[in-house]
């Protein structure tokens, strides 16, 4: 992934941000925190997670698709590659 | 969507068994069946639709962004349309 | 599911505007509508399809899971039930 | 959460093992590794969350709903419980 160095931080700051939310209900399931509170922690980074997904999806299309820099057989293998991946994940 | 013929009718048919399965899921309300197997038509429901959605992007994708014979323009105009879908439809 | 007939009437007309919006779906598919439009409407029907199963989910917890009219053996099956549904939802 | 010593042990070790993916997805950024692997990755990250999430959840309604000494109103708010986490995680 060659991103921009700031595309890259913020793809970064994402997945740092996922972590501490899962250090956080780790702690909550150390000290016995009620099962609704840490439910809703878990919907938080389910959340967070979709949304890291969609960036580096989005990311993906923009740089290895529909980039007008492209050769047709990049483009086809960056296709390829998103058909993939989206196959799996939209089950 | 100029789809193929045999593309297009292939994601009718698709439509038609999700309909299908609506209707199912209408009678069984209507006849007070059990939650359980109510729950289970609809769970397979949602199956059919993720999948006909994928098919969908997926044929966006090749004929939309990844097409040679698209302009930039409209490779870029497809790319922003998927961008779009996936942001709302990840979430 | 012995609704009342209320509750019965409401997940009824959610199971008809989703055949409703699958209709719309097919009549776009035959008429060659863009792909971009037939994918949002294809989204549509899923938070639909969502919707109507969280009620139908919530209006089980509340009669064969946490009903106090239950007994104690009606009480755990409407509970494996449950949890069978939300394992394969989940996933 | 009052689970037993081992039913939170199991718990603690998925979010371990999710955290560890958290930190290979960094890492990948870091390197500048392919979208296409980072996708992968992520992809299999929401799909331990969702394994989780189900694990809590199905512990909740054994524990704060279905379980014979639980005094109704500790199940009804139970159930509440469960029915606001799963309107928020089903949408």
């Amino acid at each position: 992934m060659t991103h921009t160095v700031r595309e890259k931080q913020k793809l970064i700051n994402r997945v740092r941000r996922i972590r501490g939310q899962m250090e956080g209900v780790e702690r909550m399931l150390e000290e016995e925190k009620g099962c609704a509170e840490v439910m809703q922690v878990i919907a938080g980074v389910r959340g967070a997670v979709n949304g890291l997904m969609a960036e580096v999806i989005e990311d993906h299309i923009l740089m290895h698709v529909a980039a007008a820099e492209l050769s047709q057989e990049e483009r086809d293998e960056g296709a390829a590659e998103l058909i993939d991946v989206l196959r799996a994940y939209l089950k």
